[in-house]
């Protein structure tokens, strides 16, 4: 057994890929312009736009999550316009009421392990429309989805094609959170790439902050003609970074080499390892995981006996005798450390 | 002349200081929680607080001045209020609204070289309490200034200590914008430090971004039962970084051994150097600068001249023959770009 | 059969109780202040305190029930804070996003015929307050019902005496909606009066617009301290009132004579009288009605037979050959064409 | 010497024009639906768009003027966008800050007693367009007048023509409050009638609270794709009127045989009576009011003489020796009340 303790806690708890700190360090002293309007910038734009082959994309570098949700649903709706989002959805729950505190409604759709279905969707649209009231109600402006989503789920192309054909028949743009992108991009099961996002969606970023960067996330939006005025809307709410090359920079190195496409793959073994040793253990699992996040139900006795050595996440409390914890993994997990957390359920169990 | 183009254009041109950037290497594969919460978070909050003399202040670190700006302005004004601001207030002009987009009215001053005058200040809240019909107007509900100012200018202790009396006096918090904090407390004409802030101000920022940092501001909160839940607000406005650590662990680095007490003396020197080479040159200047912007009157055929060989920020135009520009160092100024920048001078002139 | 449609579509099909047209003819050309200061307006506010037996109260009159809501609940809450709510709260639905546009998420409680369980409130408080996580979520700040609910069902005084205590316990104010409160007063089932509205409630608001004025809701808060400003945020919210007058005459006709305690009877009456007959007649009934409005599952057969000679209002569809459709009565209604509804559903059963 | 105290205070002292009390008489009983969908409002939006000449404009009817500034301002203008008004502008200083409360920044343009000229405004678009920095400021989104002015001055059918053709040239629409319309309509020093605001404006409202109505302000948009889903934007904004009618009503009444374009007349005429008494008494005016606002600079004794007879409204303190206050005339200002007054004055001097 190890001295320290292990942590599954999250996937942002380390610093930055190696090759970003190298790529910060290498080009700490040339100068450039604010706001993003530098060479780096440019460059990390450029990849990206390959990458999503997206030529005509606008891509703007963020500083995290939350707050690019909050500014692109922002500059999205109008004033009479909601949100559509599964009702576990990061923007829902856990974002403080961002989205409400800019003025617009969470209209929240049931969900499956985090997804939202087509035929949902689709019956909201219908019944709004229906709805001989619906003039005293929030329209239904725009859908928000996450890929992978809270729960680590994936949708397919067939599932985001659906939902996506549904948006563009309504006229409302679809926008997908992709906080943890590159775990989706890493896992086996998934067959969504960065140009099927493009064209299937009218808005999603690339997350950052928790996929190898010190913080970012890169927002691309197909049509630039979606949302004029951007860079003021960014300002004004308090998103757009003075030296913006921090961003770039970063953005830039995780599109050099295809290092964005392949830093979840740690991850994504990691984690299946593990779900592995916990389904040999009889230990049952929410799901069976794409991606990074495993949530697995405890017995209470089990759990305090692997709380000494380890650390993970509280997700809930399916009955008074069990617990439901999430271990996640990311592009930093050692295989020492899945090992370690291994050898440890053996040895409790 | 040098092949390469001089730059004076801003104080944000480069990356950080080599420390922070072995700082973020040392610590990038340490394991920390997230949000603020991890032990270099508490350590920069434990200096912050010795150097401002202030045991029981909360820190904040969010990523940017305007989102700083409007996080707290908006959580100290209730929605009846507004933030009284010089009329050339970072807030009241190149913020893009942010204050309003929160939902408040910045009342603004009249000012001169950006400060405000504790006398005007005073009589702006008699009128509003005088006036008949005032609870048809917004009230005066907190007072912001920036030090060093948007010129560059300084707020004396003496100066600094009325506007503070008012405030208390009303029953109004001050909150003071220190984006260019390092450069006020590097200028020898400088006599408000850290501790007088914290006694003086009912909240202030220590800038990072401008003074060293890749990105970061410190929000210094002398009293904590001033900003209630703001750790909730932050989030709210998008402003709670997930990787809390990378703010922490450069303000930890700028509060070790007076880095950031001293990380201005190179922007200071060199914009003393370059001042009085022009007014050797007989170059009329805005004013005498105590830190580091300089802001002087050039004849356009000298600007002509002067354009493929060095960047500034264009300021105004003052007459139909003269364009005034701002030369801005930095921590990151190289003593010999001043000199090559007044050899240039000295040819063209 | 009348050669008229019959209407039963709502309580504001009709203008003003004739005593209030008298009293606003009556009184036409004296002068006044404006925005509320006027006599009428004092000696409105002055018979609501005592029928409320609320001496300290404020009282004030606003335009209508969505704005009286919005403008109450966004000056209750802090930044970080939503607003409790039954599922079908009209806030919640149909008030197209107001409280959101105003920066407050609508946190939806279960509900039963319109009405929350203390319990279940009790619940929603303490899962926040267990929640590790709560402070990244947004915080119940308030507690919103109406009286009598969208439904038309009551609260007992104990029901409200349960959800009161546990607001108090946790420092949150209740705020209750009472756009319909005459008809709540005037029913034989109910057991809360003004004074125990005032009582139990921190601030609540008496419905005129389907009571009997011509508009007008006026809003009373027994302790003034709990909302400071509140005329300047009425005047931002667009919710002042120039001649406030007309809404003071409105209010000091209906709290003279106990005009408001009786105004509500002929609607229960009348309701009743349905309630009744559609029993008889072995039409069900969402639930026997306490007030005014009356929910009846007709077979779509009987309602396409009614449709060309009563007017109701469509509630849903609870399969595929039944709808459910709600009759309203209010001060307005003749009790002659109650009686030619009743003809002509045994006509057609 | 009258025993009751004259009043010239404002123009809202009064309740409603005789003919308006009459028709909600007599339509009192009558069954309408709510909203502004009943027959009256059908009515008088007809006969607004015919007094218009505007045939497909759209009219909606709300209950006050800061309240459809606020609604309209905010449904016109996006978020990266601001309002250009005289910084003397209702919606500048007394209207608590709404339109900031909205989101929105007013940019203050400067003005000669209550007007903007088309000069200023054009250099105003144009130093907005050639700052280099304007993506981080506020751009300007459209124009707020209000005709007659809060002064009461006119601006005249070329001025109004200059501004429209300036603000269509930047793609802007232009908004007129119309507050105190009727007493332009019936100046003799106007040339701009209601055809001319439909032609050169985008939106306009068109006033009753202080020109005749109980409540009420009728908004125009000549070009109904200018706003679109406002009905929905009004509900969200708590000013949609469940009782419509009320308001539909009252225009109905002011548009029928002329009454609108005529009801100003007696503030006309009693104004200019008043205003000629004063010149002749060689008191000052801030100017010769071409409506129903006089602003007189009187000498502090003789202000001190007149306040025990008669309510003025104080307007400002140009020295230490006097004051200038208003003398305000409606429609229900009585002739004898003029004499009265100017009794008064003749027997001060």
């Amino acid at each position: 057994m190890a001295n320290k303790k292990l942590a599954f806690t999250s996937d942002y708890m380390e610093g930055a890929h190696p090759r970003i700190l190298e790529a910060l360090t290498a080009t700490n002293m040339e100068q450039t312009p604010g706001y993003g309007l530098d060479p780096f910038c440019e460059s990390a734009r450029d990849r990206i736009r390959k990458a999503c082959d997206a030529p005509d994309a606008d891509v703007y570098f963020l500083s995290g999550g939350t707050q690019t949700n909050a500014v692109v649903i922002g500059a999205l709706l109008r004033p009479w316009q909601g949100v559509v989002s599964a009702s576990t959805g990061h923007i829902s729950v856990h974002e403080a009421g961002a989205i409400e505190f800019g003025g617009h409604k969470v209209l929240p759709l049931p969900e499956s392990m985090g997804k939202i279905r087509a035929e949902d969707l689709d019956q909201l649209l219908k019944t709004y429309e229906e709805d001989a009231n619906h003039d005293h109600m929030v329209a239904p402006g725009m859908v928000y989805l996450s890929q992978p989503t809270e729960f680590g789920t994936l949708y397919s192309l067939e599932e985001l094609r659906a939902i996506s054909r549904i948006c563009r028949h309504a006229g409302i743009p679809l926008y997908v959170d992709g906080a943890r992108l590159a775990y989706a991009l890493s896992s086996p099961q998934n067959n969504v790439d960065l140009a099927d996002l493009a064209r299937l969606c009218d808005a999603f970023y690339i997350g950052g902050t928790k996929c190898g960067a010190l913080l970012g996330e890169a927002l691309v939006v197909p049509d630039p003609a979606l949302l004029p005025h951007f860079f003021t809307i960014m300002k004004q709410n308090g998103a757009l970074m003075a030296k913006g090359r921090v961003l770039g920079i970063q953005f830039d190195t995780l599109f050099t080499d295809h290092l964005y496409q392949e830093i979840g793959q740690t991850a994504i073994a990691c984690a299946a390892k593990l779900q592995k040793a916990l389904q040999d253990a009889g230990i049952p699992l929410l799901f069976e995981s794409p991606t990074n996040q495993i949530f697995a139900v405890l017995e209470d006795d089990v759990k305090k006996k692997l709380d000494p050595y380890v650390d993970t996440s509280f997700w809930e409390k399916p009955d008074s005798t069990h617990t439901t914890v999430r271990f996640a993994t990311s592009w930093a997990t050692r295989e020492e450390d899945v090992e370690a957390l291994i050898d440890l359920l053996h040895r409790i169990l």
